[in-house]
Parts: structure tokens; sequence; C-alpha cells
């Protein structure tokens, strides 16, 4: 597997452009094309610094801090992954967080981010107050939960997590709660059923995904139980937070060979690569290694750099995948774990130069200069995204789209 | 879990029987009670043997080692799973066993047992011969492979494997089959959508089975996943090959507890408990540990007997499981494994012994006399099954097959 080689062929596309004004051609004149955005989602989640800094509640060294993230956060990416937990975003019943999230995501909306919702129902984080109700109960209040809260958000956040490790959902033994005894009663089917067809319902514009960490035979054939019965997934998301180890290219590839029949779009949903010690393997639920300190490491810096790299080429090369989100852009955030591409001062590791150099380089088309021929035509191959045209002061924006070859009239 | 008190509250019912001679009660009279055979599955596989005694291939020694284990069959068993390996059965395309198989199924009915067929679709021990086909052939050719057989042997096996290990067929990788190539292309639902179809149409009357090794979740999802999609499974099959180490009581619970909620019976397939060394622990496919010798050993033996003794018990405790079938009643067959409750002299293990003390001992209503009263009425407790009333030299059959308390009306 040529990974660059497959990369060019399914991400780049041929463009023969023809440029008019009022429909007669603009013949042997000087023009710029650039690359504006991807339109591959290459994303990370929420920072909470973020939230705070947009909801005014930084200040100083903090507000300093929460900016620079900023600046990087925008530098590589297009897309963002906000928390919607509803034990954090409706700890009392009837109060949920809604304002705040809301100015967060226009705020990520007015930086030309695709904005995504994580998660709609979920075992883990979810209320503690479902406990007291029935499962009858319990049901209602999800699928209220989840008709209010895609109603609030609809054409900010058009993209939802609906449904989050079902997989485990039911026979989640850790600890008691509302969603794995729902689930427990209705089956996985039929919950992810309801779910969906509740953020449908609001929102029928949306990308709704079932997302999971189980990348095992389970997962693809809940993702065929589903289907069989009926059940319309916009996306597959997988998570793969590997801090106990990089999977490799070649498993990842293998995962994708199994989930790329479905003939749905893949999100790579939760990446994580540590650049500090590597989680010890014998731990099952990541949540379960807490540690004070995990610090990261030059060495670990460099073997981070190197395993993104390949990551997100992997991922990039295959044409089901529609977009990677990083999981904590900087270090510190969950379990404590050095996965941060930036150190806790936001300073950048190797792995957020190499990355960038990528994105914004390899598979980036840069501003270049060129002149239209005696049919008012030119050519050239560009990453999928939006770009840019300037001839003189006039700008025109238009979008490649598909792979392959493709041909595009501008009247400015 | 008190496992001889589930046992009791799930397997036995108290039968208040009213007996009359043409219409007027039979009062006061001495009578005779026995049970005849267990409405519970007790099985097991065939052996090589007995298909070669049948059909008389056999003399001498042979013949007399293949009864003496015929003989032991009869003793714990009333039901025999026969095998259908398609490479097997139809080495050649067109020329199946047909005739050879008929005569075992006949004899094995002849002698009161129930008789599974398995398995119909398998990518293992398939048709080498599917290998020079299409993908459109090959589904053609499993389809009238199912037909036919399912045809053949209707009225003698009215219950069938249908598709087995579902969970692994189309990412088995191995070695090429046609089974694996048709399951990648049309999913593992639809392929099995199309079995169980063909097989229903056949004999509406049958059990049928999906069968699978794999207890993970992601084989309770697959099931799911089919009964979301509308496909009608009669009976779950869990294989339980447990050469590796007895699974324990607790896990083999929390499995039924997975699997109960379909409100389908549940079939033990294929168990297996060695009386020798045990397989090592990082053997993956089973059929890898290749073995000349495997002895099997005292303290195996022991070992053995009360492992088996535990799982049935635990098996038979729940009122799920409606079968038990024993893989290899003597040593030397599959692996060449010390999986036998007979050793290859056809001596009794000790777990056989065992079993039996249970199967026809504590499991078992022994002939038991007793009078009806003044209004012709007896009441006893027996475990689900058939019985035989006598009364001097009059005989009766009757069934109890519900749990809890029943009334019986006899005429005799």
């Amino acid at each position: 597997m040529n990974l660059d080689q497959e990369i060019r062929k399914n991400r780049t596309t041929v463009a023969s452009v023809r440029l008019t004004h009022n429909g007669i051609p603009i013949v042997q004149q000087g023009i710029q094309v650039k690359q504006k955005k991807h339109q591959f989602m290459f994303g990370s989640n929420w920072g909470e610094s973020t939230l705070a800094l947009v909801n005014n509640e930084l200040s100083a060294r903090e507000k300093e801090l929460a900016e620079l993230r900023n600046e990087h956060f925008f530098e590589l990416f297009n897309q963002v992954t906000l928390p919607f937990y509803w034990g954090r975003f409706e700890p009392q019943r009837g109060q949920p967080q809604t304002e705040r999230m809301l100015k967060t995501a226009h705020w990520y909306a007015e930086h030309d981010c695709t904005v995504k919702g994580h998660p709609l129902c979920w075992h883990t984080l979810t209320a503690d107050w479902l406990l007291a109700l029935d499962n009858r109960e319990i049901l209602q209040a999800q699928l209220e939960r989840i008709r209010r809260d895609v109603f609030d958000f609809a054409g900010v956040i058009d993209q939802w997590d609906v449904v989050n490790e079902a997989v485990i959902m039911p026979i989640f033994d850790r600890y008691d709660n509302g969603i794995t005894r729902l689930c427990k009663e209705l089956g996985r089917i039929e919950l992810i059923r309801k779910m969906f067809a509740a953020a449908r319902e609001i929102n029928p514009k949306a990308t709704l995904l079932l997302n999971d960490f189980d990348v095992s035979p389970a997962y693809d054939i809940l993702v065929e139980g589903c289907l069989a019965a009926g059940i319309r997934i916009d996306a597959i998301g997988i998570q793969s937070h590997m801090h106990q180890g990089y999977w490799g290219s070649e498993r990842t590839w293998t995962i994708l060979e199994r989930f790329e029949r479905f003939k749905l779009p893949i999100h790579f949903t939760e990446n994580s690569l540590v650049s500090g010690k590597l989680m010890p393997p014998e731990i099952v639920d990541l949540n379960d290694y807490q540690v004070q300190e995990w610090p990261t490491t030059p060495e670990g810096e460099q073997r981070q750099a190197e395993e993104v790299v390949l990551h997100y080429k992997t991922l990039f090369a295959h044409p089901a995948v529609q977009g990677i989100t990083w999981w904590d852009l900087s270090d510190g955030a969950w379990l404590n774990a050095p996965a941060g591409l930036l150190r806790s001062d936001q300073s950048c590791k190797p792995a957020f130069i190499e990355l960038l150099k990528l994105i914004k380089g390899e598979w980036w088309y840069a501003p270049t200069r060129m002149a239209t021929d005696a049919n008012g035509q030119f050519t050239f191959s560009g990453f999928q995204g939006e770009y840019e045209l300037s001839i003189g002061a006039r700008k025109v924006l238009f979008q490649l789209m598909e792979k392959g070859k493709t041909s595009i009239s501008l009247d400015i």
C-alpha cells in the first residue's frame, strides 16, 4: 500500500476551469488560485479553556494561553467536537447549559469550523438523576433531551454522535446508570432506532453518527444489524484512543476494510497518541488509569510525531474516511495524558509541526499564479476543498468536491 | 445461585393425574409410574464407528467396540447430531453421501433419538469445488444443497444447524473458501436470511438454528440483528469446546443471561472438556493444535468428571436451555483429544458415570408404585419428559411438558 499514492488518487481533483466575464472568455489573463479550506474534516475536540474564553470567564495568563491554543487550533483544524455529556450539560434536571454551549458553537462556526455535538446518548457521564426514574421515564427523558438539544443547536450543530458505545452499553457493569438499564431492556438496535428517529425528526438535515471504541466484529455486526433493521445511519464513528500504543497502519487499514462494505462515510472521531509513557496494556477501561503526573518526554514526542504522521496518512488515504478528530489539542485534558499536539504551555510538539506540514503543506494547494489560455481556460490539480481565484482585485470562490476530473465554469 | 434448586424449579412438574376406565374413575388401585424419556435433549454427536456399523462396514473387534459404544450412548442420550460437512458429504459435486447418512439417521430415530443435522452452511470443511465457481454460482449451489438435504432428510432430521460460525465467516483468513467469499459479499445477516429461508421453505416444521463458538457480544449482537431484520431463528446454538479449560459456572451463566433476552430456546450444541492436559491458552483456532498423542489421565478424568457435573447442572438449571450435546462420546475423535466420556476402549470414565447418575438418577423419575385415591387421582412430581403408567398389565404413556403444576386425565 503506497499511502501517498492513494492520497493523491482519492483526495485530489484535476480541475479544468473556464473563466468568463458576462459570458465572454477571459483569455490569456494572469490569475492566482489558492486553497481556502479542506473538504476533509481535520478537527479536534473542545478545550475547557475555549469554552471559558468564549464565555468571558478568563483573564490574565489563563486568557493568553487559551488564545494561543486557539491560534494553533485554527492553524490546523476546520472541525470541532463539542461536549454534550448529559450529566455535565444538565446536572440539574431542567437546567441545561444551553446558552454557554450555544455561544461556543457559534464562535467556532464563525471561524468557519464544522461543529459536531458529542454525544446525545451514552451510559458514561449520563445524568445521575435518571437513577430515580423507571425505564419508561428514562426513555422519555432521553428522547426529550435529544429533541431539545438537536432543536436548540440546529443550524450551528448539524452533526451529532447520536449513540455512543452501544456495543458495551447494555453489559456495562462498572456502576448502575439509567442508560445501561434502558439499553438492557430495549436491546441495542431498538435503542439506536429510537434515538436516531428522535434526532432525525427534529433536524432532517443533520449528519447522524453511531460512534464506538469497540472495533471488534461486534461493532461492524451492530452496524449491519441496524442497517438491516432499516435504521438510517449517516456516518460510522470509530474511536481510536491509542494511549496503550499505536495500532499501526496495517491494523487500521484492516479495520477500515471491515467497515467500508457499508458504503457509508467513516469518521475517525476520537484519536489519541501519547508523547510520554504508554498506558499499561492490562488496563481495560482507559478511565481506570488515574495518574497525578503523566509527563511528555522528548523521545515520546518523536515517537508521537512519527505515529501521528502515519496515522493521518493511513486515514486520509482511505476514500471512505471523511474526517479525523484529534482528542485533546493540549496536554493535561482527558486522563491527564500527554496526548496533546501542544504541551500544557501551548507550545508545539513535533507532532503538531509535522501535521501542519501535511495539512497545510503537502496536502494543500498553495497560492499559485498562472494564466488562462486562448479559450479562457486553465487546468490545475488540487486537494478537495474550497478555493479562491483572484484576477486582479476581483476574487471568486469555488469548490473541488469529487475525486478524478472535473470541469468548472466561473463567471466573474 | 443454588443450581439444584433452580433445576427442581425449572425442570420438574407436579402432576395431578386422574385415571378413568371408560370415563369411570379407577379408585384405590395400585399403579406404577416410570419415566421413559427426558424432554430435555441430552445428546452427543455421531461416531464414525456408528456410521460404519449401521452401514454394515464393520466386523470383529471393531464391530464389538462400536456396539459397546452405542450401548453406552443410549444409556445416556436421547439426541444425536449427524455430520453434513459439505466437503465430506459431497466431495464430488452431484454425488452426496445421502444414502449412508439417511440409513444412520433412521437408525438413531428408531432408537427414539432426536436427530440434528450439522451444519448446512459453514466456511470450514466446505466443498473445495466451490472455489471454481463465481459468487452467484456459489450462492446457487449452497441454496440447492440446503434444499436437497433438508428435503431428503425431512421427517427424520427436523433440526438443523443452518449457519455455523457466522461471526468469523466473512473475516476467516486461514485459507480461501467459497463460503467466506460469499459471506464477504452478502454480509452475515443477508447470508443468514437466505440460508434460513431456503431451509424453512422446504421443511416448515424444522427447528432451525444459528450456531457459533463466538460467545462475545459479537454473537448476541448478530442474533439481535437477524431478529431485527425479520429473520426467524428457532433456537440459538452455542458451542463450548473447552479444550483450554472449563469456563466455570459463573461465566456460563453470564453468557446465558446475555442470550436469554431473545426469549428463544438455547441449545448448547458442542460441549467438550478434556480428561488430559489442557490445550495451551495461546492457541486461537483449536484446529491448529495437532498432536499425535493426547492421553487421558487419572487426575484429568477426576477433573473432567467434576467439571462435567457442574457444567450440566449449570445448563440444566437455566430455563432457556433445551439441550446439551456432548462432542465426542469416545476419546480419539476430533483433534485426537481425550474429550470422551468413554476411553478409546469404550470403557466409562468417571464423567460418564457421574453424568449417568444425574441424567438417569437424580434427574430421573424412577419406577414408583402408588395408588389412586377415592376420586381415581394421584399426584406426583417428576422431571419433564415421557412417562409410562402401568395398571396391572395395561400401560399408558403420557407427558409432563411444562414446569409448575399440571392436571392430566388418562382413560385406559
